[in-house]
């Protein structure tokens, strides 16, 4: 079992919390690799039983190198059915469009047939920071990387 | 295993879902509950490991009958914790604010930190009929309540 | 020219957001009513050449008690359109679903043909609150009110 | 008064819809510039008082190509403030994402403080087709065009 964290990231702040999340999921023994999106071919995609995707906030939606690669991924539609999908974003603010942007990063990957899971007591779409990660944003996003690899346990473990 | 499936409905389409998706369900062999939603105590939530709501498209958003048991259910706030939540709609016309009204009830289900799944091939977010639930529309919603049923037993059965 | 600002408050954080938006709008010479959601006639509405609805955060949409109003609404559907209508929300924390019980207004709104606005430079979709507004959130909240009175004289106004 | 429609397009589609809603413009009496995405140079946004976007749904959200150029406007952040936004999309299905496809371009708008419209009858968040466009959605172009016109017309006429 292995789940991929992908980034896109311009000051470090997503990269940082695309960090902690990974090694959230290998506190948990998952092995996890941690890319840069530029870095993912889109045929590695299928080799992952959960995805997390985290990008900046830009104008409320996910960044444009990222839909890139959510756009080619159509290639493979139809394959990633039942996989994990997780997303995070860092934004500029409280209200800047943080929810939308890591919502519209679980669209696609409903659009795609998989599963996410929401969260009752951290942030409830997936982590959000505003401006650099604090030791808040730190724990949070261990724990979703914790919480992400539970689940891929769950469901593709025997 | 029991999934509860709850509408709220004045013409009747809603409904025709709904009872559509519970024979799906029942079809795999899982105890399915089929209850218009005023006919919902809020603790019995507690009693599935599966919601699946369905609303009207009324002005984009859940109807807000349906959103009174949704804000009633903070009383349960993390006991829902990663049961299995679906969302459907019946709406006026094409565009006419189906999808996001059922990621009105997708999103309050994240919140609750319950798990939610997309479909690749039919309707991405969920089933939605526009008027009355043609041929078509039958068979996704019999389809949806097989994959909601399915999801529920790989994560709860042993 | 009238605004109407209605809202729906258990702690009083969005009742204070409100009452600061109303401000905002006298402060340019625009009547506003200032009224909790149950003390509207859906009959008013006509009477308002903005409306600006606010409501805690609760599962990432609006109150059932707003919901109710709005689905009243049908009544005069097609009589709002051309109408200016805002948003705002308070929210238990950052993430929290704040961003999309704004949304989940404003797409009501859209449903009736309204007018809606983003901000550059504040919250981008409309006020948004963490807890008991504070400084910051106040010159948010007084500064939407000017800029919804100012948009209401541009397009309404001769 | 000028307004842009720009669209990205493979199978045509949607460069159809922005073809009869330039049209609709027209019909005005307002100037209509129209683009394929790639041939907008980001300086140009700033020349029109009206944007209109179209996008074919990928994955629930505006095209990675459309998505560069929103991404790229941060150069002209703050100068596109009351400025007219709509938006359009080619869908493959009924509930295939074209509601939340249309809503990503929305939402971009408004975080640049752009003022957006909604529709009580024809459909609410923007012109949507399935597949190739019919005569009921030729209609809808050309009444969106209509409408946005309008708008601009009333906003920054004197």
């Amino acid at each position: 079992m292995k789940i991929l964290v992908s980034y896109y990231s311009r000051t470090g702040n997503t990269k940082k919390m695309a960090e902690l999340i990974a090694q959230g999921i290998q506190e948990e023994n998952i092995t996890c690799d941690l890319k840069e999106i530029s870095q993912v071919n889109v045929d590695e995609l299928l080799n992952y039983e959960g995805l997390i995707f985290g990008s900046p906030t830009y104008y409320g939606v996910m960044a444009a190198e990222m839909k890139k690669l959510v756009d080619d991924s159509v290639k493979h539609h139809g394959k990633l059915i039942g996989k994990i999908g997780g997303a995070f974003s860092s934004s500029g603010m409280m209200g800047g469009g943080g929810e939308t942007t890591i919502l519209s990063i679980l669209q696609a990957f409903m659009v795609h047939g998989m599963i996410v899971v929401g969260d009752a007591v951290l942030q409830h779409y997936g982590p959000l920071a505003i401006g650099e990660p604090d030791e808040e944003v730190h724990g949070m996003c261990l724990k979703y990387g914790h919480k992400i690899a539970v689940l891929v346990k769950k469901i593709f473990g025997k």
